[in-house]
């Protein structure tokens, strides 16, 4: 009897980037994951053709995507990666998705120092979705958690917002003859749609200094609502000084895209932390010390009520859609 | 703003069976799981509608086999299960659909001390499926391998095989007025369908006294012949030794399924394993202590070719399909 095509497929693809002693080189039914009473913190996400990515995004990133987004939550929660199971649930099996697909998992498992450790493949009419599951590891008792924000609290955010907002709705409009001075932009804005960068830098920091943290998957708003709900606080957060890179400000000057769209499109993968003031100057100083920039956007107030935007003459803002959900 | 659909889903159905303290209410964006020392053992299993369950399924056994077939891969590495989190593809969020499965995967939980800790749920064009991660517990070094079969051991098999098989064939082929006779082991096959038992019982004795295991899901055939590869080893197995229950017996004698079919169909969730000779009746007296019912159905050899399946004359079989692959 021949090894079954599933068998081959995880023999071929899989087994060369499944080299953590863990991983039992994936002829086992389960991996093994070594602990010394540490917390593991263990976080899933699912990337699904259409919803999270586009049906023709290329292999690679779409591979980079569904681990990144990942470790983007074990980021945010203090924990250093220590591996991922995933689960493919794939419409068919080409060489020419398989290939680089894996390569481009396995060059990033070994970037972050998060081994795969196993997985479960399965057809399916379709669309293409990846489900991954990543563990990381804190000293007991230290995740940073969302329910921790407190009154008096400075808002923080790390590098830039909605980047992969605007980079989504020029892959969406199509190729609309970018000037040249926009080509190095507009690639760079398509890239951080496409392969976001976990803010894992800042880990060790945010244990430290942050009371409460998330990252920003489903847009700066929503996302930072439910901080505050979490953390049965409210906030004030001022736009205008929500950190925008050169590409989005000027898309914004331009009319081309908006401060609200920024602000709730998502795909951002940064993190946003409360920080008590007393401890910021502390945090900033880690952050620049591992390359981050952090930017204060607001503040934590007593109540419950969802937190206020407002814009830069103090009106509050409101928005269509705060933040994705799928039902 | 109101809460999204997504988090009115997760707190309206899950929240209320998500009570371990490491699933923090589901509120953020992680679960955590405290460790001593010991080694994690983690496996992640899908389940498809149309491949793993019949769309029509009730919600309640889709949820029970989701978890279950992956606390079939606990048992059979010696593990005590430590909590799981689940990806939810939903193709639409239905209250008939939602309620059920929520409430059954709860009672499984409990039942089973495997607590829901997290998840992620995706809206799908389809079909429904189910990821699971799920964890357990074994000493440091102590799972159980599929790669330690020694020639010599006995292969031995918990339960009975192929009633999962026939239980689906009897769905697939709708109600054909089994007589007054057959009712209750009709039922009873398509229970062991849907609704796998784990052999959690027997994980312990598994690690005190098998060199190898796994369960058996895509078919004992080709489960063990992955077994023996795994193992570098081979074997002889004599199919009249395989245990089956009185349903699937009177079926193969009155022709209305075969031995082959109950060897290659899968979904038994039973375990197969491989013992040293010396430590077999200490492993069976093991097994009888915890009422898990235990056969020998053959012998490991040296030699590196598929192990060899013989009927009741001793003649080798051939089967048209060892097991299930979705490539």
């Amino acid at each position: 009897m021949s090894a079954s095509g599933e068998d081959g497929l995880i023999a071929r693809y899989f087994r060369p980037i499944a080299t953590d002693r863990g991983a039992h080189a994936l002829v086992d039914d389960a991996a093994t994951l070594a602990t010394d009473g540490e917390d593991l913190v263990v976080t899933v996400d699912a990337i699904v053709a259409g919803v999270h990515f586009l049906p023709d995004d290329p292999p690679d990133t779409i591979a980079r995507k569904a681990l990144r987004v990942n470790l983007s939550d074990l980021a945010a929660k203090g924990a250093t990666p220590a591996g991922f199971v995933l689960t493919l649930a794939l419409t068919e099996a080409t060489d020419a998705f398989l290939a680089p697909f894996a390569r481009a998992l396995g060059e990033d498992a070994a970037l972050f120092g998060c081994p795969l450790l196993g997985g479960d493949t399965v057809k399916t009419p379709g669309p293409l979705s990846i489900s991954v599951t990543a563990f990381g590891r804190v000293p007991k008792g230290q995740m940073v958690p969302r329910t921790g924000a407190q009154p008096g609290d400075a808002i923080v955010v790390t590098g830039t917002i909605g980047d992969a907002a605007l980079g989504l709705r020029l892959l969406q409009q199509g190729a609309t003859r970018p000037t040249l001075r926009d080509i190095a932009s507009v690639a760079s804005l398509i890239n951080r749609y496409r392969v976001p960068e976990p803010r894992l830098a800042v880990a060790s920091a945010l244990r430290s200094h942050a009371t409460a943290a998330m990252d920003v998957s489903d847009g700066l708003v929503g996302d930072f609502t439910k901080l505050c709900a979490a953390s049965q606080v409210t906030a004030i957060v001022e736009a205008a000084r929500v950190p925008l890179s050169e590409g989005v400000a000027r898309a914004i000057a331009d009319g081309r895209f908006d401060l609200a769209a920024a602000m709730t499109g998502g795909d951002d993968y940064e993190v946003i932390c409360t920080v008590p003031r007393e401890r910021l100057e502390s945090f900033r100083a880690a952050a620049v010390a591992v390359s981050v920039p952090v930017t204060v956007i607001g503040l934590v107030e007593q109540g419950d009520a969802p937190p206020r935007f407002v814009d830069e003459n103090g009106e509050p803002m409101t928005f269509a859609r705060g933040s994705y959900s799928h039902f």
